[in-house]
């Protein structure tokens, strides 16, 4: 009897490693496609301008902290970042135009990250022609099942010599 | 006899259970931890210019891709990084200094990132004083059960009505 208890329990934590194993492969690769999803809605709700769809992918509240392309060095909260993207879009006539390049994305249990390249483009209120590459790292973990980015970090790299923001680089 | 093999299951999946959950918060805790001295270790050997220290929190290979504050766009692979660290190490005169304010940590059971502000200040070879405050964004992920970053993302911003980087700016 004790043999078949000593089995049972073998057995009975085989099948429970073996799920554990099989539900992280499952559970990774679904990572992945949730986050090239969410990062595709941002894209559409970004060239055409949509607010809140653009939103749609940030944890709401405090904890989100976006260091973005323009001043000031960081902008904390959700509501914060909200208005950023409002003045952003503001500036444009027209759609905006994102093309994302180099996409690589990292993701565990709860914690993930994507980083690449953006190329931006479209014409300012004022004429001027925008056409840009800037580099991006987004942020996100999973809450309830789902996930959220909660920081954002957008630039381009500067000039020590002359001091300017190199905004003509290309990949 | 049926009810005693019940009552073993429920304790033993109740016992497995609380251990999965103990360990995760252990492990949590600790990720933490083992980040901020990783972080630590750092700053050390950047203050000190010490080029083989500073690189000991990177994984070596062809993951690690660095969206640094002077161009190019990225930095792919760890050679070209440390070579990108090499130079702009070489800049200075003496020490250089480091603080870390805002640092924030989110650590999942393979994937974490940290954010954060650096002052940077040290004597250029020309004699400039340099005192100026960046954004950092470290992305990282866990080999053989220990931390090592994957990825750097640091910068300032840019102004789009005079095309400078701005390096003044205070948290």
């Amino acid at each position: 009897m004790k043999m078949t208890k000593l089995a049972l329990i073998s057995v009975l934590s085989l099948a429970c490693i073996s799920l554990l194993w099989m539900s992280r492969a499952y559970s990774a690769a679904n990572d992945d496609t949730e986050i090239r999803q969410l990062l595709d809605r941002w894209k559409k709700a970004f060239e055409a301008k949509d607010l809140n769809g653009i939103m749609s992918i940030y944890e709401p509240g405090q904890a989100l902290v976006a260091y973005d392309i323009v001043p000031p060095l960081q902008y904390k909260g959700f509501d914060a970042y909200k208005k950023d993207y409002q003045e952003f879009l503001g500036q444009f006539d027209g759609p905006i135009g994102m093309e994302i390049r180099d996409l690589n994305i990292v993701a565990g249990d709860r914690v993930a990250f994507a980083r690449g390249l953006e190329r931006l483009s479209g014409t300012l209120k004022g004429g001027h022609k925008l056409d840009m590459w800037v580099r991006f790292t987004e942020c996100y973990r999973k809450t309830n099942g789902h996930w959220l980015a909660i920081h954002d970090h957008v630039s381009v790299p500067a000039d020590f010599d002359t001091g300017k923001a190199v905004m003509d680089l290309k990949p």
